[in-house]
């Protein structure tokens, strides 16, 4: 026995209540936070691995660092739409338009939900990086789910290709848009606004609604 | 007569060749490019003196620090869109539909143009304090007379005053988010993108266009 208070051998402090959450999700949710509000320049590894309620040198027991935080977060925000899309495309019978405006109303949905507008870190530099490449095909082959309904809508067929790719930039960049929306007006409705935006985005797409 | 190679008295440094900028602008252009490709946390004044050509020091003549150089930066992008739109709220005898789309298109070739994507350090959590309130209080100004100008088209007058409210955040949303598009293709022709996204803000007001 020793009279020390000093922690030993076990990685995770003990003052935290317990969230339910494994350390893996508590280092991400830290992350979340830290990056959205002091900026992910400005956070350093030892600052997640504090708010997380671990020492630094145990939060490399389940995460690489800051750079593989950074990329699970920003894929948290395109992996589900992606999914949501892949059976979309697969729903061939339902109407692509009606199919393009309930992918949008659930980019949005996602987007401007969670504690925090992960959105916001599309447009760090740091991302730009080939240690973000796993984001980028995910959000890559999700903006071809989108131009795909698109070009499968009664107005889309009449388009060529490079008006169907510019409708689909409009329509995709109306979608993550929402971040700078969301960002201004964080408390507003999610469910009204969502669909307040697909509607929007089928008048971009040029179908009426 | 001094023999060593240590600059005196004059601030800025003399390697660069001259650009023509005054120090101010060239402190202002160093900050651009940093903010945008290394990030705001991560960029030091003293990088942004020594991309100027100037020591640490010396930059504290010309500007009061990082935070400042990010407000100028950030009000670059709002405060002549705020001056256009200022005139044309005045051209009464236009109509607002046509108004608003020449707004739009004036924007989104503001928020394209110029060598570096400012727009991305919006979304930056530092902008949200206090020292940004010039910034906050221009870029507000600029949604009102987005709002005003979507209010006078013949479909806003039918609309109430939620209705005007979100349509106005869309619209100001699809042409932010354009900031998101260009960062995904710098190269694309300004002009004519400028015209095609004033053509889907006119759709998302819900003018028929």
């Amino acid at each position: 026995m020793t009279s020390t208070g000093r922690r030993v051998g076990r990685p995770r402090a003990e003052e935290r209540p317990d969230s339910g959450l494994t350390p893996r999700e508590e280092l991400l949710a830290a992350a979340a936070e830290l990056f959205t509000t002091r900026g992910y320049g400005a956070t350093t590894t030892r600052a997640v691995a504090e708010r997380a309620g671990m020492r630094q040198a145990s939060m490399y027991h389940y995460v690489g660092g800051k750079e593989q935080l950074l990329c699970e977060l920003l894929e948290s925000t395109v992996t589900p739409s992606l999914t949501f899309a892949r059976a979309l495309l697969a729903e061939e019978g339902a109407p692509a338009a009606e199919r393009l405006w309930r992918l949008c109303r659930s980019d949005v949905t996602l987007l401007c939900g969670g504690t925090h507008n992960l959105g916001a870190l599309y447009l760090l530099p740091e991302v730009q990086g080939e240690r973000f490449a796993g984001f980028h095909r995910v959000r890559a082959e999700l903006k071809s789910a989108y131009a795909l309904l698109v070009a499968a809508t009664e107005e889309g067929k009449a388009l060529d290709g490079a008006e169907l790719a510019l409708r689909t930039d409009l329509v995709f960049g109306l979608i993550e848009g929402v971040i700078l929306i969301h960002r201004s007006d964080p408390h507003r409705p999610a469910d009204a606004f969502a669909e307040a935006t697909a509607d929007a985005a089928l008048r971009v797409a040029g179908c009426a609604r």
